[in-house]
């Protein structure tokens, strides 16, 4: 039984179900841990809303909303103009989902959830010391959406990552390195993958991809 | 050997190998189709960019690339208006891939791959019949992001799935409806679900969703 909801319909729906109903319409999403620090305090938080914007400068996006427990990590970046964003391994879910809790301004994430804050030196902004992909960012654009949420777009500044996961052409087999992804607000999942395709042409069969 | 790339050594990778790589980074996506229509030809294209914006209003983006094979979808949305999202099944990710080639403006991507094209009465841009979960949207807002990509974002009018995938608290069991994720450009993957969490509070044991 395929059904048909309309506009009005979805109006009509019990605030916490409609969360949950149009969180899920957006598909799979990454899981990611947003870190960032106030200088005194490193602050965590689950993200699932990256999205890439370009390669050329290497650019990443990402919805946030001010009046929620991501309000710290907002200010955090936009006071520090630097944040991280961090792969959640497949292990480790249950740690990343809890950083979605209302803890205290002053109360560490990292300590709460017992994850390890890791710094390098090309970057203000704590990374997730167990994650296998840690991006690090600098804001590069921000600006508020029709709904006043708020769109950072930051630009990549180092990556670090295990280099046995990158293939012949550049790709970064994610699954290999567990990364999970997120469906809704609230479920974790594991990748299999189906295929990887090669460029497609006009009136050509489709071929898989030859990757390392 | 975990392994640290400088913003330097990102800036002189050959362009391919770059896209490939930045693309890796967002995590995992969403694969969705993208209907429009100048009125004459119907126009589909794969994109792996759409995120949630907000439940209420609910709202989706997606970061848009004018100069490429997406810019005939550009331009079916800024004329009509309308437009459709509708989940990739895993059963059918060599058709989603295969509408990236270069069609020609008045060839239909629905004819050259093999899906049929679907209307309902609430919207004048076609649906993918086969989708399991397909979204009607109206432009509520579209803008030129720093490296002139574009970002635009929808109104959800309507949404068309099986009822029997919806959970007793308004999640949509995507997995259950074979929705396909995309990683990189090209890699395509199905998922596995490890939890479902129920709403973390702070200092207070994380437990498993009780779902239907």
């Amino acid at each position: 039984m395929t059904d048909r909801m309309t506009r009005d319909d979805l109006d009509e729906l019990e605030q916490r179900y409609r969360a949950n109903l149009i969180n899920s319409l957006s598909g799979f999403k990454s899981a990611a841990l947003l870190g960032s620090s106030d200088g005194k305090t490193n602050n965590l938080a689950i993200i699932s809303s990256v999205v890439h914007v370009g390669a050329n400068p290497p650019l990443l996006g990402m919805i946030m909303r001010p009046h929620t427990v991501q309000r710290d990590s907002l200010d955090n970046i936009k006071q520090q103009g630097y944040y991280t964003l961090n792969h959640v391994h497949t292990d480790w879910i249950d740690k990343a989902h809890q950083t979605s809790a209302r803890y205290e301004q002053n109360e560490s994430e990292f300590d709460a959830v017992g994850l390890t804050p890791f710094f390098s030196d090309g970057l203000p902004a704590p990374y997730v010391k167990e994650s296998e992909v840690k991006i690090g960012l600098k804001v590069a654009q921000h600006f508020t959406l029709l709904n006043k949420t708020e769109m950072v777009i930051g630009e990549i500044q180092e990556v670090i990552f295990d280099k046995h996961a990158l293939h012949k052409d550049g790709y970064l087999d994610i699954e290999a390195l567990s990364t999970a992804s997120i469906s809704g607000l609230d479920s974790y999942h594991k990748s299999q993958r189906l295929a990887q395709f090669a460029y497609a042409k006009p009136h050509v069969k489709l071929d898989r991809k030859k990757t390392s």
